[in-house]
C-alpha cells in the first residue's frame, strides 16, 4: 500500500505502526519523483524494501530491520520459548539475507537476538513485548544520536549562516534529523533561517535526488550544485560552513566519506571555511590508526559512462576510475561532530576523551 | 557527405579541401558515439554546421569560418572589383549571422574582409588566391600558436608524469593539438607516455564527450573521473602537473575558465601540484585588471535538474545555480603558458613582458 505525501518532515524515514503491524517506509527509489510511504506488513515485502534499497542509510536499515524481526516475532505461533527461538532465528535468517553487505543490518538484527536470549526464560508473550520495545529502543537512540549531533552543531554557526554539504547524510538516512543534516533541521525548528548549498554528488547525484529533495521538501532554503562549483560559491562569501557525514572515522582524525567530500575539504581551506564532519560514535574505528587503513571501494565505470545506464557519455573503451569513497585528512577537518560532543585537533587525544565520555554517560544511565 | 573514421589525431578539426571545393570538419555534434567528417561545400551547409555547433572552439569556428569566406568568394561570378565586393558582403553577413555571439568569428570574417579591401586595384582572380592563402594563414597560425604552448607545456614536465585536465581546451576546439591538450599530443609525438586524467566536467560533460573522447581515439592513455575525484588522484600522488585552457585571463594573472577549473586549483595547491593555464595571447586581455571585473554567465537550470533534458534528476522546484566559468585566482597558478613563452608570477609584470615579446617578433616578421 502506498500514500503520497507532498512534505516529509512530519514523517520518520522508518517507523512501527502497532495498530497496522506495519513498518512504515519512504520508498527511496521514487525520489525524487514522488515522495510514497510505503506500509509493509508482510516478512516479504520488509526484505524486498531492504533488498531493492526502498530503504537505505546504514541507520535506517538498522532500525527497519529491528521493527521487521520483532513485526515478524509477533507473528510467531509457537507458545514455548524453544519453539519460538527457533522460529525467531529462522526470521532473522531470512531478513539478514537481503542485504548481506550491510552492516547495520545484522548489527540490530543480533541486538534483538540476544533481547530472545536474555529473556528466554520468561512467557513468549512478555518476549514479544520486550522486542516491541527493543526495537523503538534502537529506533528512539538513533533520533537521540541525530538530534545531539544536530545541537553541537548548531552551537558552530548562527542564524542566517550559509552551509553547505556533500551527498546525503540526511534524514532519509536515518530515522530522523541526519547527521550532516541534523543542525540544519533543528536551526529551522528555532527560526535560523540558513541558506543552504547542496552538491549533486556524481556519479549517483545523492545530493540532487536525496539532500536537496528532502531539505526542499521540508521547506528549508536549499541551492542545488554541482560538485565543481564548490569554490565559486566559497570564494563568494555564501557558505559559512561546511557539514558532512562520514562512513568511517580513524583514530588520527581522517575521515573517510563519500567520494568529493576531500575536494570540499581542500577547497573550504583554501577559502578559510570551516569544515565539520558528523560522525556518530558507531561510525569510528579507533582499531583503524590512520586514514591509509581504509580500504576504498571501487564501482562500475558504467556509473560514469553511461549516465543512468541510458545513454552513453563517454567514448566505448576509455578508462574509468570510480572509487566510492575518498579520505579526507584529518588536519582539512575543523572539528568531528559526535552525539558526546565535539572532537579538535590533535584527534587521537580527543576522540578518545569522546569515547571516555560515552562510556562514562553509558555507565550512568546503567546506574539510574 | 559523412565519412567514418576511428582515429582522429590524423585528420585536423578544421580543414580546407582545394579539390572538392570543399571545408571538411569533424562532426562535434555525434561525439562521443561516432567520429564523422563532414564535407561541406555550399554556404547553407558552412552556416548549419556553426549554427548547430558542429564546430565549436573559439579558434575552430574561426578557421572555419575564414575557410567558409574563401570558398563563398570562389564562387563569386563577378569579375569587376565592386561587383565582387558586394557579392563578398553578402557572404559575409550571411556567415556571421550562424553564431552572433563567436567573436572568433567576426575576427576571422573581418581579417579576410580586410584583405578584399587592401588589395581591392587587383583583379578578382587575384583577390580569390589571396583570400585562399589568407584563410591558410589563420589556420596555420592557430596550429603554430598551439604548438608553441605545447612545446613551452612540455618543457615542464617528463615523460610517464600524470597529468590532469579539465573541460576540453583540446584539438577538438582549435585545428590541431589544441591548447591544455598540446603538451599531451606533442609529448606522445615523442615518446613521453604521460598517464592522463581527464574531469569529466559538469554539468555538460566536455570533459567526457569531448577530451576523453579525442585523446582516447588519438591513442593517449586517458582515465576518465568524476570532477569530486581530483583529490583522490592528487593524494595518490598520480598526478605531476595540471593542465587546463581558459577564457580570459586577467592583467593580474587571474583566469576565467569552465567552472570547476578553480576547484582543481585548490585542491592542486593542497597537494602540490603545479597548475598551469594554457592562454593565447588572443585570450589574455591586459584591460581586465582582476578576475574580479569579468562577469560570469549563468546558465539554465535544467543542466543540472534534468540530466540531458530527459530524467529530472532534482526535485521539481529546487533552487540551481549554474554558473557557466568560475575564476582561478593568480596566486593559485603555477604559471601562464602562452605561445610566446611562459608567464610566472607576478603576473602584472610577466605578461606585459609577454607581450612586448610578442610585438617585437611581430615586428621582425614583418621586417623579413
Amino acid at each position: 500500500m502506498a500514500e503520497e505525501k507532498t512534505t516529509i518532515l512530519d514523517y520518520e524515514t522508518v517507523a512501527l505502526d502497532d495498530e497496522k503491524s506495519a513498518l512504515l517506509i519512504i520508498d527511496q527509489t521514487r525520489l525524487p519523483y514522488r515522495t510514497e510511504i510505503l506500509t509493509l506488513t508482510t516478512q516479504e515485502e520488509i526484505w524486498n524494501a531492504i533488498y531493492l534499497l526502498q530503504v537505505r542509510g546504514a541507520p535506517a536499515i538498522g532500525v527497519a530491520a529491528a521493527i521487521g524481526i520483532y513485526l515478524a516475532a509477533k507473528e510467531i505461533t509457537a507458545d514455548d520459548p524453544q519453539g519460538f527461538y527457533e522460529q525467531f532465528s529462522k526470521a532473522k535468517e531470512y531478513l539478514a539475507s537481503a542485504r548481506p553487505t550491510a552492516v547495520n543490518l545484522f548489527w540490530a538484527l543480533n541486538r534483538m537476538e540476544d533481547k530472545v536470549k536474555e529473556n528466554s526464560g520468561k512467557p513468549v508473550a512478555a518476549i514479544k513485548r520486550i522486542l516491541h520495545d527493543e526495537a523503538l529502543a534502537i529506533r528512539d537512540e538513533d533520533v537521540w544520536v541525530c538530534k545531539q549531533i544536530g545541537e553541537y552543531g548548531l552551537s558552530l554557526v548562527k542564524p542566517g549562516d550559509g552551509l553547505l554539504t556533500h551527498c546525503n547524510a540526511g534524514q532519509l538516512a536515518t530515522v530522523k534529523y541526519g547527521t550532516a543534516t541534523a543542525p540544519m533541521y533543528l536551526g529551522q525548528e528555532r527560526g535560523y533561517k540558513f541558506r543552504i548549498f547542496a552538491d549533486e554528488t556524481r556519479p549517483l547525484l545523492q545530493g540532487a535526488r536525496l539532500t536537496a529533495y528532502e531539505l526542499h521538501e521540508s521547506g528549508l532554503d536549499v541551492t542545488l550544485i554541482c560538485d565543481n562549483m564548490s569554490a565559486m560559491v566559497m570564494k563568494k562569501g555564501w557558505i559559512d560552513a561546511v557539514f558532512v557525514g562520514c562512513d568511517r572515522v580513524a583514530a588520527n582524525g581522517d575521515a573517510a566519506n563519500k567520494i568529493g567530500t576531500s575536494v570540499v575539504a581542500a577547497v573550504a581551506k583554501q577559502y578559510g571555511v570551516p569544515m565539520y564532519i558528523c560522525a556518530p560514535t558507531s561510525t569510528i574505528d579507533m582499531a583503524t590508526l590512520t586514514g591509509d587503513d581504509i580500504e576504498i571501494e571501487e564501482r562500475p565505470a558504467e556509473e560514469i559512462t553511461e549516465m543512468w545506464y541510458e545513454e552513453r557519455m563517454a567514448p566505448a573503451g576509455v578508462k574509468v576510475f570510480n572509487p566510492c569513497f575518498d579520505v579526507t585528512d584529518h588536519n582539512l577537518i575543523a572539528g568531528i561532530i559526535t552525539e558526546y560532543g565535539i572532537a579538535r585537533a590533535p584527534y587521537d587525544e580527543s576522540l578518545k576523551r569522546i569515547f571516555e565520555w560515552k562510556e562514562k554517560a553509558l555507565a550512568e544511565k546503567k546506574n539510574l
